[in-house]
C-alpha cells in the first residue's frame, strides 16, 4: 500500500488527506499535527473573541474523529514533526509517548505560517497578545471576558474615544493595521475598549490601494478607534504588565497590546531537510507543488505560489489558497495531477460597517518591477441605481497597464452589505484571465435597480481607465 | 460639419449622441424621441409603482434640458421619425408642428421594443394594464394610489391570501411570470393587494434554471402570491372592466390586470426602409451595429448582438447592452471604431426577499443547437462562513459542456443580500473568456468569514460539476 504522508493539520494539510483518501480509497494517508486543534477555521477567531460567535469548536469545519472515523484518516494529533529523511524516505515524529519514524511514498510539509515578531521591546510583558492560533484566541476571549465583567462594574470615564460608549472598557493597543488588526479593533470596540491602533507607515491594509485604505482609516476613526499612522512602535512599556505604547512620538497608556504584524511561513522543517526556500522566504515549488525534493510537496501558508498576473513565485498565505493547493496535491496523490492554478492575492476584509476587497497588483512599484507602466484611477459610484431607496457608495480602484491595456489589480471598498467583496470577483476573473479595461468594461454583467447603476460600478471604473489609456 | 441623427431617445439613443457629441464636438447630433421622457430608468417603474420612489422624474437620469443645454445635443422630443430613405440620405420626421426632413451622414436606429400582445381576449378592457412606458407607470401608479385609499377605508377580508396583512386590496392578476411579471408581484403585494400570477409554462423567469425558478415560486407563495403554473390564459372576462382572468383551467375574479408577456423588437421603420432583420426577428448588425445599409447602425432593444458563448447573434433585450452599444456607435461615429461587446444574457431580478442572477447558456436545448453537451448541476451553499453569525444560501446552477468543460451558463438565487446577484460577476467573466470549470475552481476569489465561505458558492459547484465531468 501507497503511504502518503501529511505534516501539518489545518487547511492544507487536512483538504489534502481527505482528497487523496477519497479519491484512493486504498491510500494509506497519515497526518501529524502537533497541536490538538485540526482544519479550523483561524479567519473566524476576531468574530469568536467579539462574542459573535459561541464557541471554540463552532469554527472546526471537521472534527479529529469525523476525520479518523468517517474519512477513515490516520490523524494523530500531538504529534510535531521534527525531520524528514528524503534519502530514507521517512519523517521521525515526536509526541508526549516518544519518537515514531513513519516511512512515506509522498509527504506532503503544510506548516502553515507563524507570526512576525517584530522589533519592539516588551513583547514578552503580560498583557501582550498575538492571534495565530487557536489557544491565542482562547486567552484573548478569556482577557475579553475579565475585562467586560470588570467594565460593566466600574463605567468608568475614559476620555474622549469613550462618548459613544455606554461602559468603557481598556484602553487596549494594537500594533499593526493588517486584516488582524482592524478585525480586532472591531471585535474589541464591539466589546467597549477604548482602542488605539498603531501603523507603521501611512497605509493600514497595505496590499490595499491607497484611497481604500483612506475609507477605512476614516471609517476606524468614526467609530471611536484612534488610529495612529507613521506610529514606529519602539517600547511596550511597563512593570510587570503592559501599561503603555510606547511610539517614537507618542505615549499611549495601555492594558493590554495585540500584536498583529503579520506571518512569515514556518519553513525550518524544510529547511533542515534540504528544501529550497524561494526568494520570497517561503518554501519553492513547481506548479504541481512539488518541492526540489522528488515526491515532497509543499502547500498552504508555508508554501510559494505563482502569481496569476506576472507568472512568478509570490508568498499570499490565505485561506483559499491553502485549500485549492491542498486539495490539488491530495488528488496528485491519488493519481490525478493536478495543479491547483496560482494566485491573485485576493483578500477581503469586514471593518465595523464597511467591507473591502482587493486583487492582483496595485502598487506601482511591485508592477514597475515585474514590467508593467502602471496606471491607477479611482472612482466612487453608487452601489444601486441612483433613484432606488437604499444603497450606498462604492469605492472602486483599478490599475491598468499603460502599453497593453490589462487589467492588473484593483480595490473596493463599500458600505457593509453594498458588495465591494463580491463584485471584486469580477475583477479577480479580469485579472486571471489578462483582459483589457476595455474587455472588461464589455462585460454583460447582471444589472437591475435594487444590485447597482446599469454599468456596475467595476465596469464604470474600467470606462474611465480606459478613457484615459486611449 | 458632419451630422449623426439618432431615432429614439432612452438609453442607446441618449449613450450614442452623449458619446459621439463629447468625442467629438464638431459633430451636429440630433435625436428625434417621439415621446416626451428621454433616458429614462424604465426598470426602475416597479419600485416607483410599489412608493418606494416618489416620482416619475426621478427616474431620469439626464433630462432633455441637460441634454440640450449641457451637452448641446439637439433633441427634439414629440417627433416620430416615419421613414428612413438610405439614397437620398435623409430621415422624416412629424411632430404636431408638421413634418421635418433631415438630412443625415450617419443615423442609429434605437427604436427599442415593444409589449408583446398575447392572444388573449379582452386585452382592451378597462383594469388590463402593460407596463413599457412612464405613461405606463404612472396609470400603474395612480391605479395602486387609488385602490390603496379605497382599501384602507373598506379593509376587506379577501380570503386566505390576505390573512398576513392588515389591509387588503385586489385581487389583481399578473399574466406572465417574467423580470416585470416578478417585481410587480411584489410592488403590488407590498400595496396589499391580493395577487394572481399565472405563468403558462411551468417556468417562471424561464431563463433562470429550473432551480432558480422553483425557489422564487416557493417564496411568491411563501409571501401570499398565489403563482398559477401551467395556466393557460384564455380570457379577461368582465363587463365594461376586467372582471376576471379565465384560464383552461380556472376563473378567477380581479379587478386589475397587468400583462407582462415579454417584448419585441420595434422594427418597422427599419424594416420599411430595408434594413434587414436577423432570425430572432431583432434587427440584424455587424459586430459594430451597422446595418446592412452604409452608415446605418441600430442597437439597444430594437437590434441583435452577438452571443459570447454561441457566436451567434441573439435578441436579449436590456438596458446594459442598450447603454453599451449606444455608447460604442457614438464613439465609433466620432471617429474611433467600438464594438462594444457581445451579449452573455446576464440579468438580476430582486423578489420580495430574494434575489436572483443568471448569465449565458442554461437551458440544453439551446445548448445543444450550439453544438455542446450541456450536462448541469445545482448546489446549495452557506452564503457566510457557517460558523458566522448572519448568513443564508445561495443556491448555483451551473452548466457546463462535457467534452470541453466549458462553463456554458449560471443561475444563483439567494436571500436578498446575500450576494446572489453579485456573486454572478465572477460567472460571467467566465462563461465570457470560454474558461472550463477546473480553471474557474481555481479562481483567487475574494474570501473572508462575513462574506462566503473560503470557497465561495460558485466555486464550489465548478468543483463539484468539475467532478462529474471528471
Amino acid at each position: 500500500m501507497n503511504t502518503f504522508v501529511v505534516i501539518g493539520g489545518d487547511a492544507a494539510g487536512m483538504s489534502a488527506a481527505s482528497k487523496a483518501k477519497r479519491d484512493d480509497p486504498d491510500l494509506d494517508v497519515i497526518v501529524f499535527e502537533q497541536g490538538k486543534w485540526v482544519s479550523y477555521g483561524a479567519c473566524g477567531l476576531p468574530y469568536y473573541i467579539k462574542g459573535e460567535i459561541q464557541s471554540l469548536e463552532n469554527l472546526v469545519s471537521v472534527t479529529p474523529e469525523e476525520f479518523r472515523e468517517e474519512r477513515d484518516i490516520d490523524l494523530r494529533t500531538g504529534h510535531k514533526v521534527i525531520d524528514i529523511d528524503p534519502d530514507e524516505r521517512v519523517v521521525t515524529a515526536r509526541s508526549a509517548d516518544g519518537e515514531t519514524v513513519q516511512d512515506y511514498d509522498s509527504v506532503l510539509i503544510a506548516t502553515g505560517a507563524e507570526a512576525v515578531t517584530p522589533s519592539i521591546d516588551g513583547l514578552d510583558r503580560e498583557g501582550v497578545y498575538t492571534l495565530g492560533s487557536m489557544s491565542d484566541g482562547k486567552e484573548l476571549r478569556e482577557y475579553v471576558g475579565r475585562a467586560r465583567s470588570e467594565g460593566e462594574l466600574q463605567q468608568p470615564d475614559r476620555g474622549p474615544a469613550c462618548q459613544f460608549l455606554e461602559t468603557c472598557n481598556g484602553p487596549v493597543g494594537i500594533v499593526g493595521g493588517g486584516y488582524i488588526g482592524v478585525e480586532m479593533a472591531e471585535a474589541l470596540a464591539a466589546n467597549d475598549f477604548e482602542v488605539y491602533l498603531f501603523q507603521r507607515g501611512n497605509h493600514i491594509l497595505k496590499t490595499f490601494s491607497e484611497a481604500t485604505s483612506e475609507t477605512v482609516v476614516e471609517h476606524l476613526r468614526e467609530q471611536g478607534v484612534a488610529v495612529y499612522l507613521n506610529a514606529q512602535v519602539e517600547v511596550l512599556d511597563g512593570e510587570d504588565a503592559v501599561e503603555a505604547v510606547v511610539t517614537t512620538d507618542d505615549c499611549v497608556p495601555v492594558e493590554m497590546v495585540l500584536v498583529g504584524t503579520g506571518v512569515r511561513p514556518r519553513t525550518g522543517l524544510a529547511e533542515a531537510a534540504g528544501i529550497t526556500l524561494g526568494e520570497t522566504g517561503a518554501i519553492a515549488t513547481d506548479s504541481y507543488r512539488e518541492t526540489n525534493l522528488a515526491d515532497v510537496y509543499a502547500a498552504g501558508d508555508c508554501a510559494e505560489a505563482e502569481h496569476v498576473v506576472t507568472g512568478e513565485p509570490a508568498y499570499v498565505p490565505l485561506a483559499l489558497t491553502a485549500n485549492r493547493h491542498g486539495r490539488a496535491v491530495g488528488q496528485t496523490i491519488a493519481g490525478t495531477p493536478t495543479e491547483g492554478g496560482g494566485v491573485a492575492g485576493t483578500a477581503a476584509v469586514k471593518a465595523f460597517d464597511i467591507e473591502a476587497a482587493r486583487t492582483g497588483i496595485i502598487d506601482h512599484d511591485e508592477a514597475q518591477k515585474a514590467g508593467f507602466d502602471p496606471i491607477t484611477e479611482t472612482i466612487d459610484a453608487n452601489s444601486r441605481a441612483g433613484y432606488y431607496p437604499e444603497g450606498g457608495t462604492v469605492r472602486v480602484t483599478l490599475t491598468a497597464d499603460r502599453d497593453s491595456g490589462r487589467v492588473l489589480g484593483g480595490s473596493l471598498v463599500s458600505e457593509y452589505g453594498e458588495g465591494a467583496v463580491h463584485r471584486s470577483h469580477a475583477l479577480v476573473a479580469a485579472v486571471t484571465e489578462g483582459v483589457t479595461v476595455d474587455e472588461f468594461s464589455d462585460y454583460d454583467l447582471a444589472y437591475a435597480p435594487p444590485f447597482n447603476t446599469t454599468w456596475d460600478p467595476v465596469l464604470t471604473a474600467a470606462k474611465v481607465l480606459g478613457g484615459r489609456l486611449n
